[in-house]
């Protein structure tokens, strides 16, 4: 049992300048959230059934949920919700924490 | 790298009808599709940004995408995505499948 947060980004208006943005800057702060165990990055997404996909899938994994809640409330975590607010100016972003359940198989 | 297929469903109007639904159709469905390596779900879903959080996010993962694409196009395929289109029936959905990039960390 594991908790993830995961952010979904809608296609921004300048593909280019929203990678640019999160790849020299969230990506680097992201890394640095105490306790994450993993991190990653889901591209080239293609829809299946609901419309438009979103254009970047982003994946944090804790082991726990006290961990998770205590690595957004460090000095990281702070810094980089405050990244994550900056990019929502260059694309509207759904993002939320859950467990992951993995007895289904 | 792998390949995943994540499925957003909305929060069900009935969410009892819609977990019994899942449960008891659509999990024993999924878990017959040919290659899958992980079936996973995340639940009691906690929004961070932009609005309402989904109500259950879905996780199946395969090894490369010409094995999901073969899953996606075999009996079991088809008929688990039958039921997706039943499913619509009880929550909106957006589904989609992407490339997992580990190397961010």
């Amino acid at each position: 049992m594991t908790v993830r947060f995961l952010a979904l980004y809608e296609t921004p208006a300048d593909p280019e300048a929203f990678d640019r943005r999160y790849r020299e800057a969230h990506i680097p702060l992201g890394r640095q959230l105490p306790g994450l165990r993993r991190y990653a990055v889901g591209r080239d997404v293609a829809a299946v059934r609901g419309g438009a996909p979103y254009y970047l899938v982003a994946e944090l994994e804790w082991d726990t949920m006290d961990e998770l809640r205590a690595a957004f409330a460090s000095p990281e975590g702070r810094a980089t919700a405050a990244d994550a607010a900056r990019l929502q100016e260059l694309t509207p972003v759904r993002s939320m924490i859950f467990t992951v359940d993995d007895s289904v198989m």
